[in-house]
């Protein structure tokens, strides 16, 4: 028997009914025990947003309607196809590049998607096959086969596949009109799941653009202070590190790195001739410089997503004994991410170059930052950042 | 007839019958023209993805499998009733407010939440009602009441509500099962919905993050080059308008906006004895200042989400007979956005008070625009800026 569109066979055969109308007239044909499985398989489907576990619900439904237990079901992405889902479930491990697969290389699938009809093979190992499906059908001992479309509205976004691997298994016309129906609630449900999807990608794409924006600022910053880039990107990850070590929650990590990364940022408002003096400041230019957490303060206040990260930038400069600015605050006083980000920060410039002084080596700057715990530093902050070092 | 709980009813009328179990099982029992009307109302369900779409079809859906034609479902927000939809549907202009209700006013709904279960009153003229209660049953005329829960796993999530308008009604078990999966059914879809709304209220929220933190840069920027926060704003407003207005799609006008607002954000790489010189610029200081566009695309081209924002701080001191700076660009080799932008910031800057000069007069500064037409200005620009002021 040779592949032929399933749609035509299907009038052929029942050229005493009316021509297949409306979803709503199908289910009026349908008896109360396909119905009740339909509306499960429908609840089912509506039970999450996950685009996978959807098309593995659906084409465990397809194939269990049927009482079959092999089937596959395909999406349609950019042109290609994506092996969504089978049932047998494919192995944990199956590669993802595996699921993807040329539309011309299946053109059994191709005129299911080019007709928007279901095709219906009676005996694959006697049809012609292409390269690719005579190794699908080898493998999954395939006998008869039928591709339905997943049709939104005039679109085919995909197909699903069922077939038998023991015998011949003709497919009676209200088995089709049961087809029709499912393909159109699991078309829906993977809209929803895509549309969800989408949604999700743009979040993360903007949460990565957002970013890249303060990661380009920094630059700019760094730029004029002549920091280099390599240095703000150290201590960033040092920071976050340490942070994860000493408990702060995953879900504050984000505010840590945009904090560390934005820690000198008021510096923006201090004047090039005290921000560039080469020489030693004056008590004056110290004061004017000292201002920079405030001006940090105040340029955060105003953008609300950025009021969870201030803490670094407001209070890196605050000392575990009193002694910092801009508030001299005290012990646990001072939040704990500016506390242990001030440990990688007073390290990592004294490991590099300055102007007017050559680098430290590290076991020199490692004594100094021990010699400083309960002075300058907290010191379980230093504790963990040593354990961090030699681990 | 008293109010009293439905399920317990339900249970008392069918003691022949197991108590009710799952889903699954209650479908068996429903007949298949009831089933083929669920099937349709899960496909309707699952055909958006907008929330209020999804109650009003809940609504109506439920009302029309009962025949009735009264109904009305309401979601918990934060422990409030919200009246997401009625059949017949609320008139469009029904004010938001009216929407919320306090769950304590309506007791026969806050005994739905409590228990989990339905309510049934078999005639609201004869059942003690809440003064909440009674304008919604005196204004429907509502005689018989059905009260169903919108139960998500454990939570009730709304409540609809059903009732007949002219005559008692009792509403048989069999009904009863089509609610349970009805109920089962909106829930999910709601859940959906729900989930979806959040995604996009991240997106939203995610933009207006970014904008606002633009906007802070541009603000620190501003405070260096002394620069009123008015002027910025000011500018961007204007150029955004006339872009809508020169034709430039609305897809387009968020770069133009950040390309305004970042339009010299490559002073951010100009020394400050350039940047704040109160007198005339040396010869060698204006080509340090020149190089700000410059600076501005080296600084933008990193940062991917920015890039179509390039133009306005790339090009906005190009100018249209070619005189312009960095790259001497001639008519429409300028894009079009800058070409807007230049009439724009000059007009602007020439009606301001600066260091060295006080404001020009509105109409010496339109008069110097007119005249630079076709030699500094784009001739397009200058005529839809003229018509947008007189407009």
């Amino acid at each position: 028997m040779h592949a032929h569109s399933w749609h035509k066979v299907y009038k052929r055969r029942n050229v005493e009914r009316t021509e297949i109308t409306t979803y709503e007239e199908l289910t009026t044909r349908i008896p109360a025990k396909e119905l009740s499985a339909l509306l499960k398989v429908s609840s089912s489907l509506a039970s999450t947003m996950d685009l996978i576990e959807v098309l593995q619900i659906a084409i465990e439904s397809a194939a269990g309607l049927f009482g079959l237990n092999t089937g596959a079901i395909y999406t349609l992405e950019n042109g290609d196809l994506y092996l969504g889902a089978t049932t047998p479930p494919l192995p944990a491990q199956f590669p993802d590049e595996l699921r993807l697969a040329k539309l011309c290389d299946h053109p059994h699938i191709s005129k299911v998607v080019s007709t928007k009809a279901p095709v219906y093979l009676g005996d694959a190992r006697l049809s012609p096959l292409s390269a690719a499906e005579k190794i699908v059908v080898d493998s999954r001992h395939l006998v008869s086969i039928l591709y339905f479309p997943l049709l939104l509205k005039e679109d085919v976004i995909g197909v699903f596949i069922v077939g038998t691997t023991d015998q011949t298994r003709v497919f009676a016309s209200n088995e089709i009109d049961l087809c029709y129906i499912l393909s159109f609630q699991v078309s829906l449900a993977i809209a929803n799941t895509l549309l969800y999807k989408k949604a999700q990608q743009s979040i993360v794409d903007l949460s990565r653009a957002y970013d890249a924006t303060l990661e380009g600022w920094s630059r700019v910053l760094d730029m004029r202070d002549h920091v280099t880039e390599e240095h703000t990107h150290r201590v960033v990850e040092l920071t976050v590190a340490l942070a994860s070590r000493m408990g702060i929650p995953a879900a504050d990590l984000g505010h840590v790195r945009r904090g560390a990364l934005m820690h000198d940022i008021g510096k923006m408002g201090i004047p090039d001739a005290v921000l560039q003096k080469p020489d030693v400041l004056s008590d004056a230019e110290q004061k004017i410089m000292q201002t920079h957490p405030e001006k940090a303060r105040q340029i955060i206040s105003q953008i609300d997503y950025l009021t969870p990260a201030v803490d670094i930038p407001y209070c890196h400069h605050e000392k575990w004994d009193g002694s910092g600015y801009p508030r001299r605050l005290k012990g646990e006083e001072i939040p704990l991410a500016a506390r242990i980000f001030a440990v990688i920060d007073v390290f990592d410039a004294l490991t590099s170059d300055r102007p007017y002084r050559k680098a430290w080596k590290k076991e020199e700057a490692l004594a100094y930052i021990k010699d400083q715990s309960g002075k300058h530093f907290y010191p379980e902050a230093v504790k963990a950042f040593l354990e961090m070092l030699e681990g």
